[in-house]
């Protein structure tokens, strides 16, 4: 059964970007640290066109995740690449270059209808322009079974998890301090999760979560 | 040897405190979720003149950190209970009861010159005008060779940080949003850490960092 997951690295002060991103640094200033977990693993480098890497712990979590995943749902700003006159540009082709990583359909919510984009290797980009619980919905109906992955960036994430939309939050927590950027979690209601499994690394420490889901009456 | 440890609990969105602390609540709304984790533990529960409680891995943990344990360093806030103005009184007995559950020399970094104060229990308070700095040094000559820990509040764990005092930090981070509250980690410069243990359990995430140590040249 499909699963509404959020995946999403951050720092260990809630930073899931540093500050002042650009075009060229998306993530901000030391951003790109909170993902230095990946770019060593062997699924990771497979994904990317990239021979070798390790076959550890962290490269059997993402592996598993990959191995499950459907569809993808992000927001305007991961799509085009942080935040920036560009981001306003309809036709822009975003910041995944000739070929996204993906190879699934990607979500992606905006407030610029446009027309879906598809690449060779499978990945196709479709805009939707009616909200995050749309395209989450969408997501699901692509994703055929397999889990939707939100991935960010934090307004998309915080937007699911408020509306009660999320299975699952696999927390990638970096050991790095920020110190200023785009916090995950900004002025959302207190809550409490299940926790579920925290394998240890010696690189990032993976939380996950479940949240039981706040449905209304006669929902299920 | 003597480590100076933060040892804190923080929610999944990085605060230590909930909003609107009183002195009856002084960790603030929902701030009380952040600990617990341990209220159930056999070591925390003996601590505390309570029978009974679970012997796991996070019970282990918590019994390793005591054994080790010479000296604490709190700031005036943690001593007295919150924020307000019970704080600026000089003979405030403190937020602690009649047994504080130390058992050890505590020492609370304020501006309010005052005598220690004993309990027959051990736990002896010493009020530190000098400052963060010179309270860790006074808590590592009363440590005797056992390890310093920093319970917070935020602003003495951040002062210590920023100065570069700690020698490790054991964060453990609660299944909990909390929304609003006082942050851990407000406005530090970004920092990296060396990941060193994250045991799994089903309560809590524990993250335990060590920072090599910015020091002064010809310093060792």
């Amino acid at each position: 059964m499909t699963q509404i997951i959020l995946d999403i690295s951050t720092s260990l002060d809630g930073f899931v970007a540093g500050p002042s991103p650009t075009l060229e640094d998306p993530l901000g200033q030391n951003g790109m640290q909170l993902h230095e977990w990946v770019f060593g693993l062997a699924t990771w480098r497979s994904e990317h066109g990239q021979e070798g890497g390790v076959h550890d712990e962290d490269d059997a979590l993402v592996a598993r995740s990959l191995a499950t995943l459907g569809a993808v749902v992000m927001g305007r700003k991961m799509f085009s690449g942080g935040s920036g006159p560009w981001e306003d540009d309809p036709n822009a082709a975003g910041w995944w270059g000739d070929e996204p990583p993906f190879r699934l359909p990607v979500f992606v919510v905006t407030h610029h209808e446009r027309e879906p984009k598809s690449y060779p290797n499978g990945t196709v980009f479709m805009f939707v322009t009616e909200g995050v619980e749309s395209a989450i919905e969408q997501a699901r109906a692509a994703a055929d079974g397999k889990d939707v992955r939100i991935s960010g960036g934090a307004s998309v994430a915080t937007q699911a998890l408020r509306a009660g939309l999320l299975d699952r939050l696999d927390i990638h927590i970096a050991p790095v301090l920020l110190g200023a950027g785009t916090r995950l979690f900004e002025g959302v209601d207190p809550m409490q999760f299940e926790l579920v499994e925290t394998p240890a690394s010696p690189n990032v420490t993976h939380v996950t979560y479940v949240k039981p889901l706040p449905r209304q009456q006669g929902d299920g």
